[in-house]
């Protein structure tokens, strides 16, 4: 599965040898280059760079490495020679801060520290296409510190991206550019992923790591390599120090994903100030803790072979993880704002820029690329498409050997589902056994995983509870990352930002992640940004509600579905029995652009009468009515177990002579959608006796009961106490929807 | 500060020796002990005990450690002497096994593994007083692996604490039980904070050490050590994977925290199975790299000396935290299931538990406590009655010397407001200049921070966008812990957390803590935790809407305003201008009991007309009004930065003759609590003419704007874009306001 290095391929197209197996040594690449590169300065091995001084004192260490890192600005600024390099690296300063000018807005700091190893990677190292940015076989790229858009943007501009043309760049972070404010993958081809929340991005990255190691693992052959790039990762220290990014490591050393290159921004400023505030362990050794490889590049302001030295290295490490620290100065440049927080989150200002374009002796105009830079970087069109266009050769050997391997591989890279997978679904009858809902999630998972291929995920430590292992599959580990079943550990909101990077690494992963429904709150920054990016991610939360019992209030969601149906762009699910189980796990599947929540419970509930997979997809349905014209005297409503309460109350109300509707109102969003007409046949208004039950918050129900309708709900946080004690002492009983539902009709 | 050992006080007083700064050589207390306690074995020093192993491949250190658990079981198996010790540990086995056995609902690992760490913290290391548990000098000890709650039920079962009798104990997990299946401090005396929900129990425990730390800076003399005590964590390995407890214990570290002592239950077994499965860090390395002092305890399941010396060698580190790695066999005494998952979670079962009393040589009925073990604890009851005695008496002296301090610490013990204090509020009129509420909440928390002594907090590294620097205090940090200013970096789960903690130390204690309004997602699940536990925590979340503009999506809160109204027991408040900012601050302050959140807006808006303080009180009510007899034309009801736009609508609709009511509704649940009459006076139910206006969802208002009504919002994710340009593109104006009620009116 590893590969030669992907910067091979570059070469060996350019220099017109097509076999991309030849030399690895990336050195060979310089002929290429139209600019002096500094000689190879013998960055220190990982060993002295990185151990000895992480053994140093904090105070020690950030003394040393401040004082280098003034020492590297003074030499700069004397220097009297410009070589193209630290003109392209201008270029994209300046490119960034114009923008931020123009704009009044943004964050001009990042890119101007992170320039020099943002030029080396694009520029150097990454493979892509900039006139196809899906290209399947990319080198991914992650900016986790989103505020810091602009280099991006500056790099995909100059790189040739259509995307990112001059004029998006004077219109960043305007209404419709493609420009926004932080990295959107929705809006904007050559980004990835979105990000912005901190710690998420190298989360993302960590999914995309996972994912091509896993289709490496699948599909790759020993004289075809047909998955074969890196994940490339700029974080910063606000991504340090958030919780889930170091979930996400902690994962991506455990399996050892030695494709995943992060590029740690040290540059010791964050909002607060100085990092020293807050934020002082000894992050080398951390990530040594954590199994990554790690590499320390003391001058990331114009050390570039230090960079390139470093980056080269990392990709020497095949079975690690490797995070380069880079040591930056924040808004390298400003000769009165770098290495403040103040030229973090703010423009420059007209009298600041004027004194930074002197200082780094830019004479040019706003948005000016100087000739030689676009000359220079011109040839990634070409070069990309070339490219993309060996690795089509190469993929149509592999398909004229490997046919069968060839289409499943294409039908990921498409997002094509096989035709009629959705009948591998189970199907259930009034007369199947009562079952959990979660039981019925099993079966839907592990019928779906024979058809689709896919279909991975697993759980967060909950894998017995969640009932979310593919029975047919081992666990993706390091020495099987072939294998489909992930095992994230008690890492919620790190196993969510995962998922969002494997889905968006090629449309047809289906990847779904498990834990209680009442932990979502863990991993709901993650299930976000899966609404916002239209990362198609399957949501798989068992126990429900106070259903699960004595565990108690910690562990029983009652806010929770009101909060994802408040929610844009998510689909909220809570089937009622295993036919809309399978209805649900339908609807996720097709639904690629929009995430599911699906919850479950864990207590038995009957196969009921009238629950139908078409009624499910329509979000709301009437499941049994012995009213006619649509004049029933009193609609029930309910989602999951409690329609099963529903139905029992309907039953008894019937025998007293009410003519009595059933809805099933499993997915508010997709009913929302359908026509006034349908929903005027499920809920007509002129049926003002309404009456909800759902074991959860009464909260958002009066859209659907109106005023003079009841809610049967929960409006407080549950007990410790067996399920149906608790269902009865707090009130969520066919008694209470029957008397609810006498008293307004 | 520091102080010498606690337990020195409680060997004072049983040795009739009042003079507390004694000797702090606790092996002074064996002659106390009625049974017999091994020598002092040697413990390795941390740096042979933790350095040397953790620089072993994982693999390697695994394996050594499990054949050193299994060699331990062995040994003590074939031991043919019981000590007293022993017996102690075996009750709290059983007396867990057994509860968990009745309720056949439960986790029984944990508490079999721990017991012996369990024993020696409370019955050898821990101040308490069972008759009060709210004794303010305790020390303080936090489950964080909650879900093995029948340790701690155990403990303060023979501890004596009234709040665990036997009853109680056959009743765990019953409906109304003081032994609910996590620990609840609301339900429970002797619970500190509520556990569960893996990771936020060592971040709690970090609150509680940082508040001793800081009212020991502020209190204590160097004559009388007021504030002394230590706190003491149970975490284990699903507590270390979370990324929450990361984020902790890096702030832990930072601020030095020595009298934090957390013993991680190094079982290497989770739900999902074997650790190796999805948790193969060093994690003693990490937490060096976090700052801590790191000690390995081999044999966590017998070595009664090992856990003695370790907790005795971290009571020596003053100015780091410590992690005692305690190596145990989750489910210790059971021979068929010790050692797997499948004694984490449920009950041991008839058979097995026989098989666990032969095995462990336990003849005793269920619920059986001997009387050699019963005698032993029982002497913690005159001690802690002593213990707490003699503090009372310290600080009658303290009182006599310090007064004006003593007051201050005694408000914070008992947490009395000062007199008067909300006077200290600022006023504003429609004459004050427009400003954004950030900045009338930056005015309110400066203006509290003279007057509220216990008044401490901070941002995740947001300060200078959230304005919530208290400007007449400095940083709390390692050298300067009497500071109010926490600065917690980009750690939002762990500052929410952590503020939970904090609270629950002493009820005078007012944490606030701030980061943008999206970002509650991340600290979500503290924030449910706050509202469960009745931690009065107030939460200052500002850019709380597409009002802040260019940011995008990513930064712009939709849901998040439904998502926390939805949530029981925690105040929603979203203030319109300076008069509504400061009584959400009033509010959220005499609320210490219910956590406040404050949704607060960037843009400036007008000083309105109407608002007030006795409104906000009520959670709705008129702001303006021109009908009559309770029967406008239309009533318009609107939040925060929104009702500026609604009392303009009015305007211009009153031009055009129209009776117009305007409504600010700046809390739901405060309203909700109102009368009928009331909120009937507000909202009455013969007007259906009802248009509501906020940027954020529409979810939830059809309660108050009925079917007839309309809802101006959002039911998109926002957008990169100037504000204005984005309230104008999604239709959040006046206009559309007007247009709305037209349409119904």
């Amino acid at each position: 599965m590893a590969s030669s290095s992907s910067l091979s391929i570059s070469q060996a197209i350019v220099a017109g040898a097509l076999n991309h197996r030849g030399s690895t040594n990336s050195s060979d690449r310089l002929p290429l280059r139209s600019f002096t590169i500094p000689t190879f300065s013998g960055l220190k091995s990982t060993t002295s760079a990185a151990s000895c001084p992480s053994r140093l004192g904090s105070a020690r260490r950030r003394l040393c490495r401040r004082l280098a890192v003034q020492a590297a600005s003074v030499e700069t600024l004397e220097k009297t020679e410009t070589t193209l390099i630290e003109k392209s690296v201008n270029t994209i300063r300046f490119l960034a801060v114009d923008s931020v000018e123009k704009a009044n807005s943004g964050h001009p700091g990042l890119p101007m520290g992170c320039a020099p190893m943002g030029h080396v990677l694009y520029d150097e190292f990454m493979k892509f296409n900039p006139k196809n940015p899906y290209w399947f076989n990319r080198d991914r790229f992650v900016l986790s510190a989103g505020h810091g858009c602009m280099l991006q943007y500056a790099l995909l501009h100059l790189a040739g991206y259509d995307s990112v043309r001059e004029e998006d760049l004077k219109s960043f972070r305007q209404w419709g550019s493609t420009t926004p404010g932080h990295p959107e993958n929705f809006e904007t081809p050559g980004v990835e992923v979105t990000t912005g929340p901190l710690g998420q991005g190298i989360a993302n990255a960590v999914g995309l790591a996972l994912a091509e190691r896993h289709l490496a693992a699948r599909f790759n052959k020993p004289d075809n390599e047909i998955v074969d790039h890196y994940t490339y990762v700029i974080l910063g220290d606000g991504c340090q120090m958030e919780g889930v990014a170091h979930e996400a490591c902690s994962l991506a050393g455990h399996w050892g994903l030695g494709k995943l290159i992060a590029l740690y921004d040290d540059n010791h400023i964050s909002i607060d100030g100085d990092t020293e505030i807050a934020f002082t362990e000894n992050v080398d050794l951390r990530f040594e803790a954590l199994g990554w490889h790690v590499i320390w590049v003391k001058n990331g302001n114009t050390g570039y072979d230090e960079i390139r030295a470093a980056i080269k290295e990392a990709k020497t490490v095949k079975d690690k993880p490797t995070l380069i620290k880079v040591t930056t100065t924040i808004g390298y440049g400003s000769p009165n704002k770098s290495n403040s927080y103040s030229v973090h989150g703010s423009a420059l200002g007209p009298k600041e820029l004027d004194a930074t374009r002197k200082n780094l002796r830019w004479p040019y105009e706003p948005f000016h690329v100087p000739e030689d830079v676009k000359k220079h970087w011109s040839r990634h069109v070409p070069e990309g498409a070339a490219l993309e266009a060996e690795w089509n050769a190469q993929f149509a050997e592999y398909e004229r050997k490997y046919k069968e391997e060839a289409a499943v591989l294409k039908s990921l890279i498409n997002g094509e589902l096989p035709a009629g997978w959705e009948k591998a679904l189970p199907t259930y009858t009034p007369e199947s056994p009562a079952e959990a809902t979660r039981n019925s999630s099993q079966q839907c998972l592990n019928a779906l995983a024979n058809v689709l291929p896919g279909l991975l995920g697993g759980s967060a430590d909950l894998a017995s509870s969640n009932l979310s292992v593919m029975k047919q599959f081992g666990n993706f580990q390091k020495g099987t990352p072939e294998e489909r079943n992930v095992r994230f550990g008690v890492r919620e909101h790190g196993m969510g930002a995962i998922c969002n990077g494997i889905v968006l690494h090629c449309p047809g992963l289906i990847p779904y992640c498990a834990t209680f429904f009442v932990f979502t709150d863990y991993l709901r920054p993650a299930m976000r940004i899966s609404a916002l990016c239209e990362a198609g991610v399957i949501y798989v939360m068992t126990h429900d509600s106070i259903g699960l019992g004595e565990d108690g209030p910690t562990h029983q969601p009652i806010e929770h579905l009101a909060s994802f149906r408040a929610m844009p762009n998510i689909l909220m699910l809570r089937p009622a029995d295993g036919t809309e189980t399978a209805a649900a796990y339908k609807i996720a599947v097709l639904n690629r652009k929009r995430p599911s929540v699906l919850a479950l419970g864990r207590r038995d509930v009957s196969q009921l009468r009238g629950t139908s997979i078409e009624g499910v997809e329509k979000g709301g349905y009437i499941v049994t009515d012995n009213s006619s014209g649509n004049k029933p005297d009193v609609i029930l409503i309910g989602t999951g177990s409690e329609l099963e309460i529903a139905a029992k109350a309907a039953d008894e109300l019937r025998k007293e002579g009410k003519a009595v509707r059933v809805v099933s109102l499993v997915c508010w969003a997709l009913f929302d959608e359908q026509s006034d007409a349908y929903k005027e046949s499920v809920l007509p208004a002129a049926v003002s006796a309404r009456v909800s039950v759902e074991a959860a918050s009464t909260f958002g129900w009066e859209k659907f009961v109106g005023s003079k309708g009841k809610s049967i709900g929960i409006d407080r946080f549950g007990a410790s106490a067996p399920a149906l004690k608790l269902y009865k002492e707090l009130g969520v009983t066919a008694e209470a929807v029957i008397a609810a539902a006498k008293s307004i009709c």
